[in-house]
């Protein structure tokens, strides 16, 4: 273990090291008893392995550990400097240290009317201010005081982003569309660079009604300033002059410079900040469209909602905090029983879009191997994060999770109360949504099947050939988080709550999650392989520049193959 | 090694292993060999590894493998009996053992003319008999000539359908949406059981013109039942008298009584069959709403695609065959670099649903552990496959590829010629495709950063101190796929491709990929989950039937919750 020398908070390292290696002894003793047994041990493991906030139930008493196991993982926690790295975050302490800064997020949803200090400033009047002028904006839109240059209502707003500036305030707006306003625009996302996408998505749009949000915290981004640039000629093409092209464009970014120097009006820039991470900003003007669709009432419940998940998080000990347990047990998976993978599973149409959210949230946070001490880490880090909203994904690869090979965890989402009066399709989700955690938790012995289908009357002789296809080992534990009803405040309290889970992690994890170093690489060659694309395409003898031969294969087959439009 | 003595075809088992141990040799002993050193030792290695057929080309030579590897990959399959289990495939031999069935996908994109016998019965007149029927249909709802019963055209074609009965043809008209024909209905997808679905997905629509494909081989999936009687109680509040509402409905399925009884009038029934699998299904009735959407000349040209895939899997040898070799290649990572998860990566947003589709294809034919002989595995199986369009993904887990301590291997697809004209988003879309195969191999170490921010002019102290965050470790594997042009044709090809690559992994892996029977526990179980659920809701002290107490807990946290609708 070269474990956490922080240049932004001291851990203890041989404080670290005996609560690890207790953890293991812990882990090594216990490790083969079965989630049945540990049921059968504890009639009261829902009681003590369940906990409630905020209209929230977790239970995670479906999990491979006993009330040692708890203390013992929130030990670690202790160790790693947990408390330490939380007041950090939420004092604009430079916890993001590779990059010199803090991760600020919690300041655009703090409602506590107190200041959240950066280098000697309170940041929140800045925070504020933006929170107006999106009110103001979004409600000229949806009144028709905006008016596209032809005195037309906006009808679609096309929200121009890719990652972080995308994930969220799509997923919100679907998670959220029951609160959609009557006169609210259509709200249209693009963020792929294929043209596939720019055409789709255009397509039947007029120009006259059509306001574009270019969403990049560099304004530099590939992929959203040629979508933006494309958009810009598709409005040229209706629209007489650049002056009023601008009209139909805004920004939300922290190069107010770039964009304006793009086209976009100084008065139609909505700011973010170096301090805030892309995969962080959904409580930000990256949410204007958010705003647009719900109005600016709901989307204030929104981060109220994550302030309060913020200061449980905060305030809250460690035994009854609910990201710190989810992190936890997903470290004793990650770093003990060796499980790669962790599924997000809501079962809601809604929050189809939550497990690509929160796939990026961890993902791009926590997949590093250099630890904060600089020393590569030798342990496992972020785990690969993947799922499907229920009951869709029990018809697709849940053959896998209770007869394959495989190990995995999984967050089980469920809502109470929905938004719809569908009673006889709400109650079948539910119930499905708990009787998959009980089937892999619980599984199926021989005896059990051959019980079963000889009471169903099957030839015994049948049964014996087929019995060993029928068995499920069940054994397989599960997270279960039930929300009262998907409202605004709870969205807020559930990102937030994931939110943390991923800083949980990180600290213990040793990596610092605001930076993505990762996709720098790329992103260069990118330069190089394009320009060989091109001198290819033109028939120039390109030299490979010492590409390795894969990739000159491809781009020769590429130059080959492609026929340019007439 | 438990392994393969078939009921379908028999495999010497001493051969078998004799194969598979001579891989684990070679393996131990080039395991450490990085794709950096593979390329040095062989500049033609692009030439060795990549083929071509038809459309396709596949570079396979970002793999840690040499001539010898590809040697032993095939023995093993010859070993494993692949050519009799692939003849047994196309000629209807009972491949599907446990539900004794032969699984005939092959003859639904029959296009040679020739028979396919299963029970002594050429399977070709039925199955090109209700290609005819999907076509008079298709054409009548497109011309007018069939209306709904007040007299008007049939704007909407609302599919219902879950897993199989929806993944291929929802993929199918999103990749295909480029022929989409000018008169055709809009097609919408309803699959979740959740009631926010349904709602969302009828909101806007017009019960007059509005037409559902009720889609399921049992007639009996609770999801797609559930939502079909909404459905017709929906239209039923428009539509005065049952007959009426019949006219509004077709459903496709093997179990035509059980749709007769739903109300299904029998000329609007086409038929599936028990030899069908679900999830091989889109070249059936299934994609009714895709001839609908896309005319049945492209349709027929997709089976074509697939039909010329299939003989290329049939006839050629195991060196050039392109699903032989992505799947030995996937057996390579899986069962002796112990790689748990797969990408598909296709960089392409009409293909944005693939890695969904295959996702089912691989998880749910082969993730399964008891084997042909009906002993359990000591092998793995199938991988999680998961995977996202680019260059999305790299802006959410491509750090995590790129840094994080994860393996993985990954297949990027693209596309050659786009069918819009906006080169510039190609031209950047395809350079990103290859830059990210080239980051994932090459890497970036040590004194290559030091030398590129010494050039870039940072400060040497700057620069040390942050080296160790921007190296990039490299030697991740990944195979390339490009397509000359998604046509109808090369979409049938490129499904028929992975079909056939499951195929073979489920012969290697001794598993039957035909049957699913790890879906059965959670539909059981959810019988009595419900009845304790509405017990509990109607203030019933429900004794918990020897429940466990997490789900009880659950159960009583619902119902304590949930508040009826007024």
């Amino acid at each position: 273990m070269a474990f956490i020398v922080s240049p932004s908070f001291p851990v203890d390292r041989s404080d670290f090291h005996a609560a690890w290696n207790a953890l293991q002894t812990h882990y090594e003793q216990t490790k083969n008893h079965t989630l049945q047994q540990l049921f059968a041990d504890d009639p009261q493991r829902f009681q003590n392995f369940s906990r409630r906030f905020d209209g929230f139930l977790v239970d995670f008493s479906k999990n491979h550990l006993t009330s040692e196991t708890l203390t013992r993982l929130l030990d670690l926690a202790r160790a790693a400097g947990l408390e330490t790295a939380r007041e950090m975050l939420f004092t604009g302490g430079r916890i993001n240290w590779t990059e010199n800064t803090a991760a600020l997020h919690v300041a655009l949803r703090n409602r506590s009317g107190n200041p959240i200090e950066f280098n000697g400033q309170d940041v929140m009047p800045e925070v504020n201010a933006v929170l107006a002028k999106m009110q103001t904006f979004a409600e000229n839109l949806r009144s028709g005081a905006l008016t596209s240059t032809s005195g037309r209502k906006i009808r679609t707003v096309v929200h121009i982003g890719i990652g972080g500036s995308y994930l969220g305030p799509k997923m919100m707006i679907e998670a959220l569309a029951p609160y959609t306003l009557p006169d609210a625009p259509e709200v249209r996302f693009l963020a792929n660079i294929d043209g596939a996408e720019f055409v789709t998505c255009t397509r039947d749009l007029d120009p006259q009604e059509t306001l574009f949000v270019v969403a990049t915290k560099s304004f530099s981004t590939p992929e959203t300033i040629i979508n933006a640039r494309t958009a810009w000629q598709w409005v040229h093409q209706a629209v007489s002059n650049e002056t009023d092209v601008a009209r139909h464009f805004v920004a939300v970014t922290a190069n107010r410079a770039a964009a304006e120097a793009f086209g976009i009006l100084p008065e139609a820039i909505f700011p973010i900040w170096e301090w805030l991470v892309g995969r962080y900003s959904w409580a930000s003007a990256m949410s204007l469209p958010v705003v647009c669709r719900i109005g600016f009432a709901p989307f204030i419940q929104a981060l109220e909602g994550a302030h309060a998940m913020d200061r449980h998080f905060l305030e809250t000990p460690l035994e009854d905090n609910l990201p710190v347990l989810l992190a936890m047990i997903s470290v004793l998976y990650n770093n003990f029983f060796d499980v790669q993978t962790h599924l997000v599973l809501p079962y809601s149409y809604h929050l189809r879009h939550f497990p690509a959210y929160y796939q990026q949230c961890e993902m791009e946070s926590n997949g590093k191997s250099t630890l904060r001490d600089n020393t590569t880490t030798d342990h496992h880090t972020a785990q690969i994060i993947w799922g499907e909203s229920g009951t869709n994904g029990q018809h697709s690869f849940f053959q896998l999770l209770h007869q394959g090979t495989r190990s995995f965890t999984a967050d089980f989402i469920g809502l109470i109360n929905p938004h719809h009066p569908l009673d006889t399709h709400h109650f079948e989700l539910i119930a499905n949504c708990f009787a998959q955690t009980e089937a892999l938790m619980e599984g199926r012995n021989a005896d059990e099947v051959r019980s079963k289908l000889l009471t169903a009357g099957m030839d015994p002789a049948v049964i014996e050939a087929i019995l060993p296809q029928r068995v499920f080992n069940g054994n397989h534990p599960s997270n279960t988080l039930l929300v009262d009803r998907l409202t605004p405040y709870a969205l807020g309290g559930l990102i937030a709550l994931y939110e943390m889970k991923t800083f949980v992690q990180g600290v213990l994890w040793g990596v610092n999650s605001f930076d993505q170093w990762g996709v720098e690489l790329g992103k260069e060659l990118v330069k190089g392989i394009h320009a060989e694309q091109q001198a290819l395409l033109a028939g120039e003898a390109a030299d490979g520049g010492g590409r390795n031969p894969s990739t000159r294969g491809l781009l020769a087959h590429f130059a080959a193959r492609y026929a340019r439009p007439a």
